[in-house]
């Protein structure tokens, strides 16, 4: 395509590159090399005259805006809406020109969000005349978009093209998750909006929105204003209003991106402590209280009211089924120095087990999730500590060390399963990285076939410790669609990074182009990737 | 200042840090607790009487220009540019008000270039009423307005402060380098023009252009135009032209940024060979040519006329006394294969070892180079094959695993020496990497006084295997402020990277200001430096 055209002059290599290539690997992919010219005043997309959605479908109309733009990036954007708003085009088929895309969706629901049980599975037909796409849903349509407009390429002229196409295409997993920390460093809303956006081009589907931690309390509650007033860095400048969330959330929703938000608790919540107050366990030094705060406080009810009036609002504000409530990373030491939770510990007869103590706040606010019809995430300590939790609980992995042992363990005791735990890509190093994330094998471990089943999926984990806005997008993009591809596509199809690599160098020159970056700088990058030296040895 | 302000609200720890930080340190620094106004509207800088530079001299007008607007940044541009015009300004000497930075420079030379014996030392004495800066060097009077800027602070309501200071400075080391690879990556003009800017912010005082090697030939040649054109990743798109690259030289001249070219032979100039036939060595297998090609041939006369063109040119554009002659990694599989090679080896009596040969052609090209009246810069293989080379080459260690050893030896011999090993810092890994770079000691080797003496400096090296436009930043910055610090200040001052992080920190926050990059959000990142989880460990 057109940063690759741009080498095209100047290689054979080159030229012989500038073919389209897909990323993620579709399913079942049959590429002739006879190519259709393809022309931004004659092209257009449309709606299958048996396509349940029609014009007035809010995701679809909006994504053939998007990715008119983005296949003819160098169309002037006033076509671009004409033709977005013009929906019945001057059908005429003129042999080996593409002039139509049109687009078949089983079953309506553009007004709905994408759940779990979405079917995002695609079929993509692109022959002399026309392309079609068909779907069941329009989650569906907008992955077989994404990957047509994969498919266009630019010659060294400029020209358009796309080369005759059928593909056959459905995730692997249903669960293709990112998680972003807005607690560590405040992300500005256009960052967290860009990177959806970059989702979207790598098929990835859940926004895990891990907002708040212990050094801010960004989330403007409209239940606890003080949470992000005396939370939050700032309690103007370093916030998420209630539009901003939704804003979030209605841009995810028109790219099929779930957003499951996380309120981790009982540990990793100092900063919830500065806006609530008796929330957090006063720790003890001796006899007398040290004036520092551990975990929140489980022996007393106002902490259950509180964290249900909370699990309210965010079932309010979040429309996903999912909410993920943390559970991970819980220092015992300040329970221990505290004389009423002793006591408290005595009375519930848990001896000197503090995970008992943990284990029955989280049962008890798993349960307040699923009173509110919503199905829990929670990091795997709560399964570590306890085998005996709700059985539709979903539960995360993110130790790395022995992640194949404890996939074995949470599918024997039949819940289904998140692996982040490989993919925490906040970690960086020198090099090429990207190649351990993609070496993972989610299903590699001992267990039946229905214990396999029960991995639903996966996320990459960028951690805000050393990260803002500054370097997000290095740090992410390309290293992210590692991850992505593994999640989406056939893992005995996508083995070998090695042949990986020339479609990941392209697809990272397509995320600069999306974003507007002059794609030739990408070329070398490319390019050069092949390039070493001692001196960075 | 502005970013620490928006914290000193919300702490009183903040509040207290609302106070100037200075990176990197000063040889002297004492500052007391009293602080002065500062007005936008009533403050301005002035040339002191004394002052062999008045107004007309390009490099401090320009600079009072800029430095003024990075004081004020929400001043209007307007008035910024009326107060650097004019410089005659009404002096009303209100008590505990600075009005006014007087600018006293002992020599003129505001049309000169620095080189490496630029008195760059300054004393600032800020009191009442008024600053004085004093200098011997136009150059000098840009490293204490740096300085300067970095006093001035805001309060929360936005009010410019200055406390009273006295300001004794000079850098520990004479050559302060960056290195930036413009050749595995092509770098665009303004992503060169930026990292001068936070050069200056730093007291960086050489940029290194390691401006083409093995995969692509970026400089665009006066006498041979197609090593571009053919050698570059892109003829049109991926040059520096000659305006290019004097746009480059202006631009650092204006900071007190020498630029230093580096074309390195006879090793890593796979791409000149592209647009200059019979300069590279064939290889052969066998009795054959294989078709591939190896370093430059220095057999045969051809390529010495050509090394002393291009040099000569190089000489004409660039004007700074130094030039970078490579002569690192040389590999003599090619050369052994080559047939005239091995008479040649025979003619000259040099038997089997090719570092002979190599020494003979480095000798030759550091001949032309001399007679050009240039000062060479090679890398230390150079020295390691042959310790008999012109006295006054200067050598640079790139090697990491004994440079002690190597600056020893080096300084033994009576050469001048820069180091870089320590500092590649294109090499990344998880979090606070830039205490490796603090840690660094260069003269802690054994040698005598005298040799610790012919240390002259020392370079930062971003070499461009995994860099482009797209993350150059992030990776530069603040983790090449580590090494300008340990350049510039006092090594017994600065030994303890914990004292010295809280400085960075807020330094880090100034150049994302500079960059108008909103410093609030940089507020949190430094802020959450301290916050960490096991999730990320």
């Amino acid at each position: 395509r057109q940063c690759v055209g741009a080498a095209g002059g100047w290689s054979l290599a080159a030229a012989a590159a500038a073919r389209s290539v897909l990323w993620p690997l579709p399913q079942q992919l049959d590429q002739s090399a006879d190519r259709n010219s393809l022309s931004p005043q004659r092209f257009s997309f449309i709606y299958g005259r048996d396509s349940a959605a029609q014009t007035g479908c809010s995701v679809l109309d909006a994504a053939f805006k998007r990715y008119f733009s983005i296949i003819f990036p160098d169309f002037t954007k006033g076509s671009g809406l004409l033709m977005s708003e013009n929906k019945s085009i001057r059908y005429t088929s003129v042999s080996s020109v593409t002039t139509v895309s049109a687009v078949s969706v089983k079953t309506r629901g553009c007004d709905g969000y994408p759940d779990e049980d979405s079917d995002e599975s695609y079929n993509l037909s692109v022959s002399e005349g026309q392309a079609v796409l068909r779907s069941v849903t329009v989650w569906g349509a907008l992955r077989g978009l994404e990957s047509f407009s994969q498919l266009v390429y630019q010659d060294d002229y400029g020209s358009y093209f796309i080369n005759k196409t059928e593909i056959v295409d459905f995730p692997r997993f249903a669960f293709r998750g990112l998680l972003l920390d807005t607690s560590r460093h405040y992300l500005p809303l256009h960052a967290i909006l860009k990177t959806l956006d970059a989702m979207a081009y790598s098929k990835f589907n859940v926004f895990h929105w891990h907002i708040v931690d212990d050094p801010s309390f960004p989330y403007q509650s409209r239940t606890f204003p003080d949470l992000s007033n005396k939370g939050a860095f700032h309690p103007f400048t370093h916030v998420y209003t209630q539009s901003d969330v939704m804003r979030v959330i209605e841009h995810a929703r028109m790219r099929g991106i779930r957003v499951v938000p996380e309120f981790d608790s009982p540990g990793h919540t100092l900063s919830w402590g500065k806006g609530q107050p008796n929330l957090l366990t006063p720790c003890y030094k001796g006899d007398v209280p040290s004036g520092s705060f551990g975990p929140v406080d489980p022996t007393v009810d106002t902490t259950y009211k509180f964290m249900e009036s909370l699990l309210k609002e965010v079932k309010f504000v979040f429309p996903d089924s999912y909410v993920h409530l943390g559970g991970d990373e819980v220092s015992f030491a300040c329970w221990q120095s505290n004389p009423n939770v002793r006591t408290f510990m005595e009375k519930m007869g848990f001896g000197k087990d503090f995970t008992k103590l943990e284990s029955f706040y989280m049962e008890s606010i798993m349960n307040m999730t699923a009173a509110l019809n919503r199905t829990s995430i929670v990091w795997q300590d709560v399964f570590d500590y306890r085998e005996r939790i709700p059985q539709d609980t979903v539960l995360e992995i993110w130790k790395g060390e022995t992640y194949q042992a404890e996939l074995s363990r949470m599918t024997q005791a039949g819940h289904r399963v998140l692996l982040s735990a490989p993919w925490y890509i906040n970690h960086i190093s020198y090099g090429q990285d990207w190649r351990n994330s993609y070496a993972v094998q989610p299903q590699n471990f001992s267990g039946t076939e229905e214990q396999k089943k029960l991995v639903i999926g996966g996320e990459v984990a960028m951690w805000g410790e050393y990260v803002d806005a500054t370097n997000l997008n290095p740090r992410l993009w390309p290293r992210a669609c590692a991850a992505a591809e593994r999640l989406w596509s056939d893992e005995e199809k996508t083995l070998d990074a090695d042949l990986a690599f020339p479609r990941l160098e392209k697809f990272r020159c397509e995320l600069l182009r999306y974003w507007k970056y002059v794609c030739n700088h990408s070329l070398s990058t490319s390019a050069s990737f092949q390039w070493h030296s001692a001196h960075s040895k």
